[in-house]
C-alpha cells in the first residue's frame, strides 16, 4: 500500500465527518472497492464538499446526449491540458471502463487529436479544450459547428458545463496536491472480452 | 431598460421555478433591488443552479481570514484575466461596495500590480492568478511566500477555492454570454463619505 | 482629493515647462477641467512631450472614416490586452463620452467580443488586437476581410495606427507608473438622457 | 489485434527491407516479442532509420551519470510536453520497466512536479524541459543548478542532447501519425514483486 | 535595382512633398546616399511623419548614458522580437556602423542572450524585451537591478522609451510592409580596419 | 581572427579525432576553406557526431522535389524561430549561396511571411514552422494544403524530417553555446552578377 501523502491538507477519518458526507463516501466505497482519494481530501471542507459533489452528479449523472463515456473524455482531456495529476489517473480509469476500451484513456491524454475518436467525439473535444483554455473567444461559429455534428444546445451546454466543473476540480487537485489512488493506474487495463 | 439578450439559452420565468430556488432569487432580489442575472440565467438548469450557489456561499459567506472585499479581489482579478465580462462588471461592483473605494474594481481589473493594495493583497493575486492560469505550476514556495505574508494554510485553500470557483463560473458566462446588469456598471462608484 | 503619486519620475510644475507646453496643457485643462495626467507626467521630457501629442493630435483629430467613438473603442481594447492602467481608465471615459455610452467602455474593456457593437465594429477590433499583439502575421487577408466590411484603405492605416500609437502609450504608462486622475473612473456613467 | 494505421506513410514489409535494417529489427523483435511501430513505420526511409537508431543508442546505451530509468523520465516529459502519442506511450513503458514502478510513467506524463521523484530528478527534468520548450533561455546558472544537485558537465549535455533528440523523435511521429503498439499500453503495469 | 513593392499604401514623389518634409528627406539622402524606405513610405500621412522623426530625434541624437550603439542594440533586439522586417534589417546596418562590429545585428537580432555583449548590456536588453513583450510586468526590481548595472533613472527611461517608440515603428512597418533598402544589408559588414 | 569561446564544452584537436571524423572534417575544410564550428564541436562525441552528419547527409544532400535552397530556407526559418544562432547564421550563409540571392537569409530569419518567396514556398515555411512549434496539432488538411501547391508525400517528410532534424540541432547549438563562425556573416553577400 502507498504511504504517500494524499493531500497538503489534514486528511479527516471517515468516523469523524458529518453523517451525510459519510454515507455519500461509503456508498462510492461500496461500489468502487476502495474510497477515491478525491472524496476523502475534500472532506477536509464539508460544505464545499457537498457542494462540488452535488455539482458533480448534476452533470455527471444525468441523462442527456453525451454518453458516460464522452462525458469522462471531457475530464481527461481538458485535465491533461491542465497538468491535474488525480483527474487525468482516475478519470482516465473510469474512461477505460465505461468506453470499454483499455487504450482510449492514455490516447485522450496524451493527445486527443491522434486517438481512436469519430470525427464528432473530436469537435466535441475541441470545444471542451476551448472552453478549457480560451472561453473568452467562443462564439457562435462554434454552436454552429457542433450543431452540424449533431450536438443540441443542451449538448453543448453539457461539454461546457463539465470542461468548467473540472476547470474547478483541477485547480483544486493542484493546489492541494491530491494524489490519486493506486488502484486507478490499472482499473480497466485489461482487453474487452 | 436594457433589452439586449442575457443568455444564449432560454432565460426560465420566476414563478415557474422550483420554490427553493424561487426563494432563493427573491432574497437577493429584496437586497439588491433587482434580479442579478448569473441568477436567473443559471437557473435554466435546477441541479447546476443549486450546486453552484452553494459553492459560492461554502466560500464567500464563511467566516476566514480574508476580508469580504479581499475575496471579491480575487474574483476580479481573475476573471479579467479571463476576460469574463458577467464577473468582472458584477464582481467589480460588489468590490467596489465592501471595499467603499470607488476605484479600486477598475484599477485591479486592469492590473492588480498596479491598484491601491498592500503588498500582503498583491501577493495573494498572484497566487489566485498562478491558480488560474498555471496551477500545475502551484508548489511549496508559494505556500511559503504566502506564509510571510500572514497567510494561513486555510486562508490559502480559501483564495485558490475562490480562483477555482470563479475558473468555472467564468467559463459558463463566457459559454452562455452571459450579460451584467446595467445596475452593476454604476454600483459603488459614488465616492465613499 | 488622491494624493498617491501619478509617475515613478519627477513630475514638473506647470510653471517651469516651457511656454509651447504649458499652453498646450492649459488649453486641455480648460476643456477638462483638470489636467489629465498624461500631460503633466510626459512633460518630464518635453521633446518627446510635443512629439507624442502631435501624433496623437494627427490620428485622434483628423477627419476619416472612423468616429471618435471607434478611435477610442480601438485605444481601450488594446490598452487593456497590454494591462494599461492609465490608457483604459482615461480613454474608456473619453469612450463612455463620444459614444454616449455609459456601459460600453467596462465592456471593451473586459472582453470587446461580448460588447455591445456593430459586426463591423469588432472585425475593426480584431484587426486592431492582431496589430497589437501579432503584427508581424498581419497580411493580404486581413486588408481583405475590412474591405468588405466598408474600411478603405486609409481607415485602415488609422486603425493600425491609433493601435501602434498606443503600443507606445501603454508601455510609456507602464514603464512609468502613469496614474490616471481620479477623475476619469466616473466620466460619462451617467446615463443618456 | 488492432488493424488500424500505424502510419501516414507506406509500411514497408520487413523482408524487403536491406538487410543491416532487418537485422536491426529482428534484433529488437527477439528482445521485445513484438516490432515495435517506430521501427518498421520509419524504416520506409532507410538512410535515416540507421541515422536515427545510431543517434538513439549513442544516447541511450551508452554508460554515463543518468541511470536508464532517468532517461526515459526525460523522453516521457518531454514527449508529453510534445503531445506525442507514440514516445509517451511507449516510452512510458520502457521507464516502467527500468524503474520497476507501475506508476511512475503515467505521473511524469501528466505532471512531472508531482511524480513520485527525487528533487535531483525534478531539476532534471525542469531542465530537459527547457531544453524542450525554450532552449534558447539556456544559461550558466542553469548549468550551476544542476551542478549543485551533483550532474557533472557530461550529465548536462546527456539530459539535453536526449530532450533533443525526442524533440526531433516527437516531431516525426507527429508527422507521420505514428501509432504505438497496443503492448505498450500495458507493459510494466504489474506491480514490482 | 530592386523594382519590389515597398509599401501597401502609395508612394509619394519626393518633389510632392511639404518642403519641411522634402528638406528633412533630403538631408538623409545627402548623408546616407540613399533615401531609406522609412522616410518616402511614412511622407504618405505627412503629420504622422513630422511626430514619428521628432519621437525619433528626441530619443536617438539627444545625449545621454546610452552609447549610439546602444540604443540601436535596444531597436534590433526588440524589433527581432517583433519579427519587423524593416527595423532589423535598417537598425542592424546602424548598428553595425555604430558599434564598428560586422557581427554585432545579427547576433543581436537572431539571440541578444549569446551575443558579444557586456553583461550590463544584455541587462539593457532584458528590460527593453520586457517593455516590448510584458511592459505591464514592469516593477521595482526592474529598476534596482538596472541600477546595480549603472544605468540613472533617465537611462532607464530612454531604455524604456526607445522600445516602446520601436513597438510602435514596428507595428508601422508590418502594417504597411515597408520594405528595407537594399543598401542596408550589407552596410557595415566590412571588417573593422 | 576571433578567440571567443565556440563551445560550453572542450573542443578536440583534429589530430586527436577517430579518423573516420577526421576524414569528414578535413573534407569539408577543403570545400569551404575553414571547418565550420559544428563539426568540431560536435565532434566531442564522436558517436552523437556520427549519427547526426548521417541523418544531415540523409536529409540535405538527397534527391527530391525541393531545391537545395528551399531546403535551406526550412532550416533558417525554424531555426530563427527557436533562436538559435549558430544555425541562422551558418545556413543563412548557405541559403544565399544556394539560392544566388544575398537578400534572402535575413528576409527569411526576420520575417518569413514579407520575404521575396513564392506562394508555394511561404506553405512550405507554414508547415516547417508548424512542425517546429506545434506538431502535435498537424493534420489531414495540413497535407491537403500542401499537395495543392504540388507538394508530394514525400516533399512534405522532407520538409517536416528537416524541421524536426534542425529541432534537435537548434537545441544541441543552444545547449553548448556553439558559436558560428566569423567567416559565415559575409558568405553569399556579394550579389549576383
Amino acid at each position: 500500500m502507498n504511504t504517500a501523502s494524499i493531500s497538503r491538507y489534514p486528511v479527516p477519518e471517515l468516523a469523524q465527518l458529518p453523517q451525510d458526507i459519510r454515507e455519500r463516501i461509503e456508498k462510492v466505497q461500496h461500489k468502487a472497492g476502495f474510497i477515491p482519494n478525491v472524496f476523502i481530501t475534500l472532506a477536509y471542507r464539508p460544505a464545499e464538499f457537498r457542494a462540488f459533489f452535488d455539482y458533480h452528479d448534476a452533470l455527471l449523472l444525468k441523462e442527456g446526449g453525451l454518453t458516460k463515456a464522452e462525458r469522462e473524455m471531457i475530464i481527461v482531456a481538458t485535465s491533461a491540458a491542465n497538468q491535474c495529476h488525480y483527474c487525468v489517473i482516475a478519470h482516465g480509469a473510469i474512461l477505460r471502463v465505461y468506453a470499454k476500451n483499455p487504450l482510449i484513456a492514455d490516447q485522450v491524454a496524451v493527445n486527443y487529436r491522434k486517438a481512436d475518436l469519430t470525427v464528432r467525439q473530436k469537435a466535441m473535444l475541441d470545444f471542451a479544450l476551448k472552453i478549457a483554455l480560451a472561453s473568452h473567444q467562443v462564439n457562435d461559429s462554434d454552436f454552429s459547428l457542433l450543431g452540424e455534428h449533431g450536438f443540441s444546445a443542451d449538448d453543448i451546454w453539457d461539454i461546457g458545463a463539465i470542461a468548467a466543473l473540472f476547470a474547478l476540480s483541477n485547480r483544486m487537485a493542484n493546489l492541494i496536491n491530491m494524489r490519486p489512488n493506486d488502484e486507478f493506474y490499472t482499473l480497466g487495463r485489461a482487453p474487452k472480452t
